[in-house]
């Protein structure tokens, strides 16, 4: 039987490392680092830098993990992540099978908290499903959405009301009739431009909880398109952005 | 101009405590802790532990905000919410400029996350609107609902799919048409007893990261009686409760 730890380490910022975490990230025999490419080498730094910083045994092994390149979604979205997933799933149960001797114990550090919007726990259980014989624990961390709230000093929800968590591709066919505060993750395309923004406004983040952060907010109609000044520029700069944002009905403030 | 520090400190498991939110108790002059009757003594128990086990300084001060009464909701929801934070407000602004000299800075202790179902920070800023220079910021906790979704190892969204945070209230008008995740807090009601249990799991968490943790899942038909009963057994035992569940239908998983 091999361990593995999915560690949230929070969205950028080491100090949202929780003790729990910490903990974690010292009782792992081999860290496995995902390694999608150059593009986003800025966080890989940044995952080292909380490596080095809270593992207090020097010499720790780490392994890069090559993640696949997702094909385009096209229409088949959900098709397209299994197939992706079952990619990866078999890159990790090679790398657990090569790495971690039995009784040992591997780390999968995740951005933010993996219960939002990431795969990792998805890949775990396929890893065991496929026959491996794993057990795995969960470790959860501060999400980019909890560090945009706390930056604005907003609640998500308004009164004893719903918060609907979503992605940038579900906002692009409107903003939910039913709802008056909307998450938005993943968005690349900045669905929230596109939206007729009369009676909204937006609390937008870049960097969360990084030395970049950025932080806009304001009546959507005229804070839409200064965000979407000032993300190209950062992306320019950075040649990465990671955003999220609140999209809220005004009367509920 | 006095500062004050509202401070996410977990959903009960003392390990949850981030590194920020260590630094922050550990900044604090004074430290301000709602007390709402004797009811909740094992929750006060609890953050008393958490304040021993992180400050490093001796003799830290605490000062203890007796919480108002909300009066019962009725048809009114808002109304009754709005004067009771305006109640509570009062109760705070009077207790910083009698414990708080200019220039010191104020702990709030908030379970779980302040973003989420937590009236913590429409409190203060109702405090700085009504005229005390206050500066406040904010540091995220993490909240039930991510121990709930780590201790059953889920993800709370589907794959590129939306999840819903609602409460027991809401349910209580039945499950969602167009959601297939959702999420519910502040449930005294048992809500999802009621609801049309076809193609729908319960994924649900008492006492999260506490000592004391249940933890019930499988599909609602079968599941919501053994969790009527298990909910009710621990909360007699306890004399409180605190719960929160995933409800999902059954192909997203």
């Amino acid at each position: 039987m091999r361990t593995i730890l999915v560690i949230g380490i929070g969205a950028g910022n080491p100090d949202h490392m929780t003790v729990e975490a910490i903990a974690a990230l010292n009782r792992a025999d081999v860290l496995f680092i995902p390694d999608k490419g150059a593009e986003k080498a800025g966080l890989r730094h940044l995952r080292e830098a909380i490596c080095r910083r809270f593992i207090r045994a020097p010499g720790y092994r780490t392994v890069a993990v090559p993640i696949p390149r997702r094909a385009e979604a096209g229409g088949d979205y959900r098709g397209v992540v299994d197939d992706w997933h079952a990619r990866i799933a078999a890159a990790y149960r090679g790398l657990f099978e090569a790495e971690l001797a039995e009784g040992e114990t591997g780390a999968l550090l995740v951005w933010g908290d993996p219960a939002l919007y990431d795969s990792t726990l998805r890949v775990v259980e396929r890893v065991a499903a496929a026959g491996l014989a794993l057990d795995w624990q969960v470790h959860p961390g501060i999400s980019s959405v909890q560090v945009l709230a706390a930056r604005h000093r907003i609640p998500l929800n308004g009164i004893g009301a719903p918060v609907l968590l979503t992605t940038g591709r579900r906002l692009a066919q409107g903003f939910p009739a039913d709802q008056d505060s909307v998450v938005v993750m993943l968005d690349g395309e900045q669905a929230f431009a596109k939206l007729d923004p009369a009676g909204l406004e937006i609390f937008w983040g870049a960097y969360l909880g990084m030395p970049d952060e950025i932080l806009l907010s304001g009546p959507l109609a005229e804070t839409a398109p200064l965000i979407a000044q000032v993300r190209a520029e950062a992306r320019a700069r950075h040649g990465w952005i990671m955003d999220t944002y609140l999209l809220r009905r005004r009367a509920v403030a």
